[in-house]
């Protein structure tokens, strides 16, 4: 960006490229917290209420990248954020030397670790910063961060991702995030299915569900996922939240990963097809919990 | 048991039947409590720390009962309670009508029911009683106790379970305890072994455990097993605790249950697979954390 715009404000100018049900949110919390905001999505449209609330509007990631030192990319897959990052008009022929990526979408790690070290040959330092806590998390600002790269990149960009999310881990160098991610993922997602068999398992033995889940919560065998979606369950409020369609993509890329790595974990690949036959039975739109619907068929 | 032993106390005769890890603590702290106590086991060298404590010993688990008003049974299997009871000199020789047996031990739900159903001929009621909480649970009298049996039997016998455990639920009629504890082991090897490939895939990836371990524990994929082991994965102490060999003795009884039932889980039948494994290669005697070992050959 030229030096005269970066004067209007002592706060670090900052791209925000993609405005989804997570990157839209991200943005507005940087505008309020007064950091000088350069936005760009596909569908232009979802620009007006940040241009609303004080962000300018590029016509490229490449436009939003040449107003802005830091750039943050929130998109959907490993795809996109190629394309914004080095497709026509990407980001990276606005970035200039010193300046950092930061890509908060969940994508494939060693996509990732490549994209940096692309970047790299352009003097752009490059953070993987995938987050967790969802819509809500984005909205009030208390997205978990899982962040992969250099430590003085994650320092220079400590405080605007501070003012987006609660918990900031800097776990390692680039790819780490995301590999960070996909571990918590797998977990989440075996936890989930877990809670789903046990419900379906109260359901066919006929135990009192609220007493057997007072055993269970108070002892080894708890969960989140118990905690969080077993009242969910049983009122049968399969709303989202979390999509299954969203985990989905999620596992799929941790599934290329494993296969990648040769790294088997059987108990996950089995509760992963739970997932996938939930979505091929076109309930992808429904939160994780819905998986629970894969056993009352 | 005849009225002039019961006069010498104003608390209920117990007779307790098996002095393995968990029953010979149990028998202690009923004597503790101030209940006269008689003991049998199958190796009568295992009375001689009870009867130093104060219990009478009996040469057979009918006598046992002859001294009690209530039968405790804490053996290993299903095959050992229907030995115990109906056997040779088993405890229904001695139990008479108004007597209360109750089985601790974790079996086949089902069985259970028809053990019910024969003392029930007798005039002799029957809970089972499953417990968690391991042999400390059983030293400190802080055992979980599941209980399925007629309210009334319950409530008589509320004073003697309290003795022995720190949170008792009566969950429902006679093989709705076991059946509890059905759903919770499968809930907990499903969720032990999702622990398991969690720190696997931590291994794999090299990301710091210490790092993605504070991610996921502060996170909706938090668990009991994750919280408990995962400190105890790291430091490579596969100690028990409850040992892999017990663990799958309740799979198995939750197995043929599952089977009988036509209830199809197939994340906890492949987690299952991981503890097999394990005591196939002679891990049975490692606590249940070990099942990490079936990832790291």
């Amino acid at each position: 960006m030229n030096e005269s715009v970066k004067g209007q404000s002592q706060k670090t100018a900052v791209g925000v490229i993609g405005l989804g049900i997570m990157g839209a949110p991200i943005a507005l919390n940087l505008v309020k917290s007064g950091y000088p905001v350069t936005v760009y999505n596909r569908t232009a449209s979802k620009c007006t209420a940040l241009q609303q609330a004080g962000a300018r509007v590029a016509a490229s990631p490449a436009g939003a990248a040449a107003e802005s030192d830091v750039v943050i990319a929130v998109v959907s897959d490993t795809n996109d954020v190629e394309d914004v990052l080095f497709g026509p008009a990407g980001a990276v022929e606005g970035l200039t030397s010193g300046d950092v990526l930061i890509d908060m979408s969940t994508i494939n790690p060693l996509a990732s670790q490549r994209f940096a070290a692309r970047l790299d040959e352009h003097g752009v330092d490059f953070l993987d910063a995938p987050v967790s806590g969802g819509q809500k998390g984005a909205e009030n600002a208390t997205l978990a961060i899982m962040v992969g790269g250099k430590q003085a990149a994650f320092e220079r960009c400590s405080d605007i991702l501070a003012a987006v999310g609660k918990t900031v881990v800097h776990v390692g160098p680039n790819g780490h995030g995301l590999l960070t991610k996909m571990v918590n993922q797998v977990t989440a997602a075996t936890s989930l299915v877990a809670m789903a068999e046990c419900m379906h398992l109260i359901r066919q033995t006929g135990v009192d569900p609220e007493k057997a889940l007072q055993v269970i919560l108070g002892g080894a065998a708890r969960s989140g996922m118990l905690e969080n979606y077993s009242p969910k369950v049983l009122q049968e409020d399969f709303a989202p939240g979390f999509k299954i369609k969203l985990m989905n993509k999620d596992l799929r890329i941790a599934s290329e990963l494993l296969q990648a790595s040769e790294v088997e974990l059987p108990t996950f690949a089995t509760a992963r097809e739970a997932f996938n036959s939930c979505e091929a039975e076109g309930m992808g739109e429904l939160g994780v919990q819905g998986v629970f619907k894969a056993y009352s068929k």
